[in-house]
């Protein structure tokens, strides 16, 4: 099977660590493709980069129906563009933040996020309400590391991030930690051996659940509002990306 | 005062209608205009739509910031980039579901959404919770017009949707309407008046309310992840986006 | 239009402070009238105070409707007798609790209530309850502050409440402030000049939302519960307001 | 021990039934008082009704500390002026219609109510969410009999509740029955029997846990928002009713 | 009428301190059996704990009925079992938290749990949401007392859980205690003493409590989930349990 | 890796059904055991079968961990024990009802579960709140089939389910089914080819599931209310199932 991994993010660097630990996870036939969008912000850290975002990432999706993609992943915590993506798909489309806070849910009864600015974290929280995870999840935390902090100097950030993971065992009560940042993805595993607690990196999560729907011959449904767009016209920019 | 009324479908008989609704309800010493932006979906009826709307959408708050504008409306039931415009405006943005249910909400214990398609029944009712009127919305229901179909007969299109209020008032236990549409915003008195009950139309409750808010001087705030977007380089598309 | 402000407390110095609040918001061609009941506590501090107020205040409402009235608002934070004034009034009845946290909402994803005394604290988490806002707001705060202190000593009222902002802003996530009680109306352009986020007096919220629903043509629903009281015999002392 | 049950409905052939219906549940050592207040209205069947009733209510609450009262019940559906009477009084207060859903919990995992006027039902659903049962009440149902129709003609009230009853059994999914007002005390027993279900009439649940909360040793909390109202003054007709 | 309490630790002594408790809040004619079954843990600490004293819990119910046990409580504040043994039993069956839970609504608009080991705390909070009181349980408390330590040195227990009980004065913002140990029901009284706020053991509100519903007529309900479980072959060290 | 599903109901001819289910989803190094236990109800259908059901269930957990079992799969759709099992295993275990309802939220925006016995329909809805799916579970549907008729005549219980599935798609605005019985597994993919939408078998769901969480690293967090179970006496039947 063939599982697109699309981090909007358009740093390559960010794109080349998700794609490795997506690889880490996958099963032995799944091939892993890791791509950033020909558009789309250097990272992402609000709702207007979001908002700017969801261009090159659905691009990607439209092209991945063409190219054999059997599921996608969306690498970036906000899960912009989840709904709209999971219209022009077929495969199943995983968000980065859903699948690691449904992951966590089954591994303890509260975890807490660690993500990157304080200006995110209602992002995350109004995930934590969409997905229905209110009950489990205890704390959004941010530690004031910008996305671009995570490519520039990773000993740093991991120095951070540990520490404010540690704050988050010791005040929140909660049994495990969710990385609020795709741009995480690499620091996990050594994060999971220095907490003694389940980490879970979304893109790892959501590779891995990707594989799982596949593999139960599961798709995302075409009945209601996951139907193909209503062919249209489009106007500008976006004309090319009319629904057919 | 000057406020922008940006109908993120790019129909322009619509954006006439909806710039008309905003004229009628603003107070003398208010400008309104009424644009739609160059580029975006004919009508927008579902995720995919609205996701692909917004880099217009913000294109014209952006302009607008340079227009001396005072505040915004965003014409389009769903809501789209309502959080994202709020990070580069200065003034009040207001969405036209949230205002017209927030305004519903003092008239009435209960109102129901009536709506376009099917489809989009879903979108109004992640507002519903994302407004946190799930206590006084008693039901979100669909005619299954495609919001063309406002534009190309608008008498049929006063019917069926005259119908389903009916319907709402004998079924649902509200004593209010949402129309759950900026293209319904020219049926809204006659169905008011036909009804006896309040009809709420968001065009006009959000321009209402977005001058109310002005007036008590009341803006964005500016604290927190409405903050302006932080700069830094965007890609591709849209490169010419990218906060500055 | 005429907007009648109805302070349920009886102290004359504040319900003037209220309605010059008020006229500073009103448009052009409205006329503010602010009046306290001819019964009723000095002061509105907790449940009792408030289930006392509603006779006279709900007599003031009576009274309006013979006096030409549009709309009604009834100043104090509690929102006493809220659902009971319109079934009696003919046009829209705005609480200052209720139109201060929906105006907050659109204005940031997160505000704190900073109120009088930790007594009323409930009664406004409550009313947060009721209206939806548990996800924008962030706490509610009291200063200890009785509702006199408000009028004795303004200077040193200033300070205490400037200071439980400060640590809103600086502890709850928040990016605005909703006032909580209506005797801090005056307070309001200087905290928020002082705090540079938005500071919502729900007296200023309440008057410009009642003259945007006027303007909008909407009224209260009189189907349902919010319908004319049945006519029916009081008994004593509250004889003389029976439904006729 | 002595309880006062307070039907705030002025009718006394009303007050008398639910007395009755009291004492029958009253332990052997308990001395039930049913009164109904000098003033108020004949029946309480909307928001202001309710309003109205809440003087004449709290002054039998005040009168019954100097009586040696140990514990109060609120005897209409709508539990008005509950807070405020916890204020005054030193020991437990009880509404009827908290009584009668807390008490359904313990006996079925979803119960209706079966309540007089639909112009009620809301009063009803904001107490199902303020008591915590929304997970149990599975719905609201009125059965468009004014208050009075129980009293002038009991039989054909009690085939008129009888069917919507077996309604509810036959389509809401609930195992339990609560009778939506005190009026309905009398009928309590032959529809349980008819029904073979639990019916719960609240005046019966809340006399019982008025005792058992006594036997217990329990007493209304004094710290906090139940604690006795600030001395100050009141003005015109609710001046004797200030607290001291 | 005679009431069954049974504790499904099996530790001796503390059945005998319930016992006492739940009689000396029981009303004249009412005798009351406090039993630890034949199987179970010594004490219960966790989910595992909970799940493994059920068979002997239950089962103790099921003679109960050949007994003529009118009502049941279930005196572990997990409240295990507790809607399993409402099918087999024809009166009602309290558990402990429920009780205590819903006994503290009546007194105060907040209260807080204060209970043995942190690792129990989950058990509770899922608990304050099962019974809809996430509204008034301010916050779920432990002490780090093991369940035996109520029991070996009963001095030093009441010293932490009274500096608990006042550290959940100061912080909470809560008006009433709830003990969320069955063993700390010898406490109740001396705590309450000292604290001067309603404390609220669930042994005396459940046995309190499960009398007023016998007094009121009322069983649980066998229509619906709580009907008698669907006979059928049971195997193993169940096999004599089956429902016949 | 090996994962033991284990079927708590008795009826050997339905764990074998469900065995054949987790292995055709399984990858190609995966090791599945599907067994029931030694001791447990011949089908679960009520709270009480399923508190009886967990001994034996726990004891093929404990089992396991000497087994070298690294996940479980307690296949039952009211997901009993779950909690308790999750004390005593270190590496992750799913519930069906769990791992469908979240494997649904992936797929479609809204699902209907369709379930045996009406009886049974509390369950899952208890579960629906518990894991948060409230707001994506349209509704849950019983058809009447008790657990023994899925085993009886298969082909009649496939018309049965069908039906009901059909209503679902027709009437409850959902995009995927959730079969709500691990009985039902055999009947999934004809369902879904069938009905046009997901179908989502909780066995298969939660087993791929597992086999991801695995995959990624995961386990069950011992830091909190999963940790081992505190070491103490168990008393009768019990004894030998005390933690060590």
């Amino acid at each position: 099977m063939r599982i697109k991994i699309i981090n909007p993010n358009t740093t390559l660097s960010m794109t080349a660590k998700i794609g490795a630990a997506a690889r880490a996870v996958a099963g032995p036939g799944t091939e892993v493709l890791a791509v950033s969008p020909a558009s789309g912000p250097a990272t992402i850290e609000g709702h207007y980069d979001e908002a700017m975002a969801c261009l090159g990432l659905l691009e990607e999706v439209r092209k991945g129906e063409s190219e054999g993609v059997d599921a996608y992943v969306i690498a970036c915590f906000g899960d912009p563009g989840l709904d709209a993506a999971r219209e022009i798909a077929r495969g199943p489309v995983l968000g980065v933040a859903e699948a690691a806070m449904r992951s966590a849910s089954y591994l303890a009864t509260g975890f807490s996020v660690v993500t990157t600015l304080q200006r995110t974290v209602v992002i995350a929280e109004h995930l934590v309400d969409k997905y229905g995870v209110r009950g489990q999840c205890r704390r959004v935390r941010a530690c004031e590391l910008p996305v671009a902090a995570l490519e520039d100097d990773g000993a740093a950030a991991y120095q951070t991030i540990l520490a404010e993971c540690q704050r988050a065992l010791a005040e929140d009560g909660c049994g495990a930690i969710v990385l609020g940042c795709a741009g995480m993805a690499d620091l996990c595993e050594r994060l999971q051996a220095a907490l003694g607690v389940p980490v879970i990196d979304g893109v790892v999560a959501a590779t891995a659940t990707a594989e799982a729907l596949l593999r139960a011959g599961l798709r995302t449904s075409k009945r209601g509002d996951y139907a193909p767009p209503r062919p249209k016209a489009y106007k500008g920019l976006v004309c090319p990306f009319a629904p057919g």
